[in-house]
């Protein structure tokens, strides 16, 4: 159905493997077991239940089309997904059987599956921004002198470096990161709450056995038993079950949106001087990679252009998750359902932007000639406004705009040196020799604290 | 990778087995025959070639996964297709092979697929709409004048009938179906136009070989190339391609989002009146349907539920597509890309709500007897509006409003039938006879033209 | 609060002027009097009332912050509105002030006001896209013929007309006006429902009083006042109310998105051809347009950067009124009141995306000669798709393409002429002579039928 | 232009007031006096001028509507304003003139001044959390051991208590708070960055004067200039400029959108549980709050829908700015641009939201005898599935399933008490006496952690 045909950005990637129907499928047989090894850990079900439902999942297999056609009789995937489990493992033990999903509900496992693969596919794009992060480091260290046009609004404003630029991709980069951590390290919890988030399935079945908790409160229970799967699971524990409480699912997009946001700011970038006439960066070469089936001379910017396309689609698909926030009742009638299928998307999408932006970061190749030329492409006018501070204070700040105004409109039409130009200028030149004029338009004399910015972002890595 | 586990409202539909990457591989096979075809017919290519290539692609098979994770190369599935499709004619014909995808581009192609896609399923979209039509219209018709509850805001409001609320859904569907005809009809075009637009590369072919367009213009060649390709399909000839003006896109858009919202009142209407509370309507039973494991008394609203989960994530996924209108050159680097599994899920998830609410349409059950127990719940307040309007001109709007009001609060506080309170109050009886108050406060004599607005929803279908 | 300071695109536009608070209430007013005369042509309503009205209405003005605030009352405007209103004929005629608003809802009321406004802001938008039609019409004859690079994913690709570039943005806007014009002349309806939407109200005034439609069934009043209502606004007639019937609503919504697309495809254009580096066009100058405070020699592409700001806000913003209409029961707590704000933005930010690209249209500047040194900067390689397709039928396509691939590459790496190295090339060389490859890479021999799409888009205007 | 006629959910908030296109001349007015402070504390501007622009500050007034028609000149609206500030400040001392917005650029000021009304909007959002916390809190522990209904997917599933159910608000409001704490405390910073986030523009003017920064290093300069104007201003001190680098903002989109989402949660379970057929809960009452103009017996939940008119909105708006993060350059044309209005209204939903959730929370009515009727009404079905857990390990899972479904079925059609018809079934009468089937199905009896769920976010308030 979806092997990234569409979507080339996450074709093959490894956060793609982690995120097929098959990957929720077996994340819903990790908590259902880990659920079971939970219970028999506290006496909830006995152990030769829990041997023969772990022996039963590990030689079946489920028939993933079959539940996803099954899944349209409960609007969600686990009821048929339990049933199957149910039938594999009465084969082994039909007693046992009834041991499945003990007290359970369809959205303490789903959420808690969603939560698992979630944490993986947090682990890996952390680790592709690790890697951008360094080498991006190295690049801007590299660059970090080298003087580059900083362009606002399309056009040349003035001067920064090259180091300055691939800084800001890493603290876009690091930011991300941060919050990715954050989120991987504390934020993605179990849900354990049985049909309305009471836990009263679980109590009942606790204290309906001989269990070590047949005389616990329930909140003792929800505690012992909710500690273990947490455990168990390396997930976080939460106060109370989350199951119209979608804090975990908006922080997830906030957090996803954000590196989306992070690594299409890198990919516009590097589209933008990759463009024929500026070609100030060109992507990693590879074998096929940029070419056009008819055009012999092309290497297109293909790395960038996946990334940035992830980036047009994120957005919209996080709003989708706030949206769902709005979960009437003990369970919403859809707006649960809706979470799914935009989230999958998400991770898949900042997964493989995260590993196509490795490639690119690892791979990039900075032409520190054409920066050169291209921002002397205007003769001078790139350092216009260290000019119009020199004249301020000496000509009056209306007059000296006006002034290199003029002379940089002058420039602009006739082709020649902003600097002659001004030297020739009776108001400039009383104040100002030729040689003072061509020093102060040195790029490299006016790039501010770009280069320590760079080594602030070293720094902070 | 997904079969719809985590979207059960699309899960096995019929338009989903015309989405899949299999679907839109076929797709991109049909254009490019169809255009060998039409370029064989105008003597642009060798009728040998066409034998070959239409032979070759009979006899083989795809590698999806292999071509999908290939287009990383280009950004863009199309380059990796037609290396595959090439190899296959080379094998049986090795002239031939060069024949293949002349003088063509990766968004002709693509963009062709999708609209032949977009044709077909909107075709079944519309057979689902239709059906949904009829099925609503027998259920307007036989609860034309059955008294309902009106509600606004959560509360009851005035009665209305159930037939015209039946009627209400009707008037969305088909405005639907009008916007999702008119497009099927004549606003899905081929694309035509070579790597810049311009079909520089078609003329190219044209004028190269001994094709009856040797010395045809450049217009000429465009005009009988794309009405060729454009009746091969049966799709629309735009007057110019397409690449960077992505109207079609915007309509389809624009069409399916109503379209989902229509089916979404539907839903959200169906999961109300669901309410264990209100339980006017039931929906369709079936084995295993709206059951809960663990809640044996489950009867859930499922098919409202999934529909409503459509509804809650299409209008973001068109607010991608809306967004890749800025496209910057003559193929934008990224916007086009972001297209294709944005509108991809939108077709799958209005496909899937078509045809769960054609099920959901003919299978409803409503309550008439509910439908007035809970009318009555109020005990007459709910024909309170029009008590105003008759004491209004007697008693003036203002104390007409503050006598009601008061006898409303206190039928409520009281749970008294609000015709006794009135009936006792002086105000009101110096007026109206208790005779008179009970007539007024009948639902049935204030329908206004409910019972005739199902008329005409019968008449314009 | 909002005189555009945030959003410039739309400051002190002609639009914005339609869209205010003010507006509204102006609007409000309007259908109030529309309400009251139609009423009184059916005799529903006393002359006298009709003219207390209009009379009280002529001489009052409304406190808007003190309804903006009363409006929370009931989550409407239109509550607190009426009640001004009914004070104000009071004072003129106490007895006239019960004939306001008669038999009427804060929806009929709100929803015909915006349905007014939208179209009044539609004409303007529509004029607006005329202006820019011709414009871009006069643009694309004159450089007609002219050749650019047509670029794509950011390079070069092969070559296009400047007149052919001008042409796809007509297309756009053509695309967009028509749908603007199609859904101003029939798509934009009255409402006249009543509590919920059975006219229930309506028909009990008429019934009360001794009007002419006194004997009239409900379908009849319904068809004679709404008919009256209509024609009165020069609106569309509804069959039946569309309360929660929102068609109307997307249908706005599409057509706007798709202006804001058509625009915002211009604008990126502009903006990207204006780049330091390429300057094929600038916009049009005027005193203090596009200059920065502190960089002399700036002249920014403002009018474009404004449009874009709209088009890159515009597909979210419609979004919500999709997302509006799963509106439940007969009038939804909540998706009917999400509408109003959304639906005021998309008219703000495309009406003054609309008028600034007006601005743009007329005095847009283009540099034939930039775009010519800007095509000849790969010393040929613009041109290679032409070489591949001659060269492939000579050595197949695969040694056809490797070879001008190399040829592209060492072009790159040395800056030499495309064609001297293909001259240089054996394989080449023994089939075309150094004449033939320059000839060949001419662009003027490229441009496919780009001129030819100008004449095409200015017969369709 | 907008006093929240359309949007009553903010109508007159105490947020509306920071926010306005008034409030962002001021907060510009803050951020270039702070900036002169800063600069004039290093030395960097005499203390006249200082003197001079706060005096001419003081006693002039902006013409918001020129500026920001004016802002069109620049697409930004600091141009213009700074005009206004440069030639007020002219009028008191022509010298002083000169040093207003010294090396700045309009990015520096109008990013500072966003965050100055950002942290200004988060107190305000803040405070009223804490107090709906505070009321939350109270109904929670009032109503903590109260059986309520529990549903799922619109039907009755288990029991809850209305006191869980006020605890599960609370865990949304006191993680959106959490969030906004966090944010307002340390993720607000001040923007510094000069033309192209390089600070050259600030260093140039250290460097020309005889300040004490006159030998610094351009790091220097930045931290001392920089760590002035946070401390001035009480906002955090970045790294390095973020002129692209959107973090900021995008933290904000995320815990806006959290918090829009958790206030929505509560308004939709109020609308709900206000439903006329359910009624458990009625918002509070006040003049002219929730009445109809026509409808005597109406007390619509107006707070609610206007809350979750607000969380309808805010997931778009957000998209718009997770979306505007994609800043090419040093400064975008149109994706900066495009944050102002649309973080502006998200701010003014959620404030406007907040307010309105206040008064919901302190006022809200709970009804406890109407949720006992209602989950009385389905005759102890809703406690269905203890039985289930009591009798699966007794007929075994399947067959206890089957025979409750059976008997839930029965009690449905007939309307008879679960507990009847199931002491007549010969299988389940086998196991329990009729006592303990009533015993079992008391709602009191299953109630789970619930009320210990209570006490837990009683705690962690």
């Amino acid at each position: 159905m979806d092997e990234g045909l569409l979507a080339p950005v996450r074709a093959g990637s490894r956060t793609a493997r982690l995120l097929g129907d098959d990957a929720w499928i077996r994340a819903m047989v990790d908590v259902e077991l880990a659920l079971a090894r939970s219970q028999a850990r506290l006496g909830l079900i006995p152990p030769e239940a829990l041997r023969a439902i772990t022996s039963a999942v590990r030689e079946s297999r489920f028939d993933i089309r079959a539940i996803a056609e099954a899944s349209r009789g409960a609007a969600n995937p686990v009821v048929a997904f339990v049933e199957h489990l149910h039938r594999m493992v009465a084969v082994v033990d039909p007693v046992a059987a009834d041991y499945v999903h003990c007290g359970s509900t369809s959205q303490d496992i789903l959420d808690t599956a969603t939560m698992m693969i979630s944490a993986r596919v947090l682990t890996e794009i952390i680790a592709d921004l690790d890697g951008i992060v360094d080498d991006l480091a190295r690049l801007a260290q590299r660059f970090r002198d080298t003087p580059i046009a900083g362009r606002t609004l399309a056009m040349h404003a003035v001067p920064t470096t090259f180091g300055a630029k691939v800084a800001g991709w890493m603290h876009g980069v690091l930011d991300a990161r941060d919050r990715l951590h954050r989120l991987r390290m504390t934020g993605l919890p179990i849900q354990l709450g049985g049909a309305a988030g009471t836990v009263a399935s679980y109590v009942e079945w606790a204290r309906t056995g001989n269990s070590m908790l047949a005389n616990a409160s329930a909140a003792e229970i929800y505690e012992r038993l909710a500690g273990e799967l947490a455990g168990d699971l390396g997930l976080a524990l939460p106060a109370m079950p989350w199951h119209t409480v979608r804090t975990p699912i908006a922080d997830l997009a906030g957090a996803l949106a954000t590196t989306s946001g992070a690594l299409g700011k890198f990919a516009v970038d590097v589209i933008t001087l990759s463009r024929t006439e500026i070609l100030e960066l060109s992507e990693p070469t590879a074998a096929g990679r940029g070419e056009s089936s008819a055009m012999p001379q092309k290497r297109n910017p293909v790395l960038s252009t996946m990334i940035r396309t992830a980036s047009l689609q994120v957005p919209a698909l996080v709003s989708i998750l706030f949206g769902a926030m709005l979960a009437e009742d003990e369970r919403p009638a859809g707006a649960w359902h809706a979470e799914w299928q935009a989230l999958r998307e998400c991770l898949l999408l900042v997964g493989g932007a995260a590993q196509t932006a490795a490639e690119l970061a690892v791979g990039l190749t900075a032409d520190a000639g054409r920066m050169r030329s291209n921002l002397e492409s205007t003769r001078g006018q790139l350092v216009s406004e260290r000019l119009s501070i020199r004249l301020a204070p000496l000509l009056g700040r209306a007059v000296a705009k006006k002034t290199l105004q003029a002379a940089a409109f002058m420039a602009c039409d006739t082709g020649r040196a902003f600097a002659d130009i001004l030297a020739e200028d009776p108001v400039v030149s009383a104040h100002l020799t030729a040689e003072q004029i061509a020093e102060l338009l040195r790029p490299e004399g006016y790039l501010g604290a770009a280069p320590a910015f760079v080594d602030r972002m070293l720094d902070r890595r």
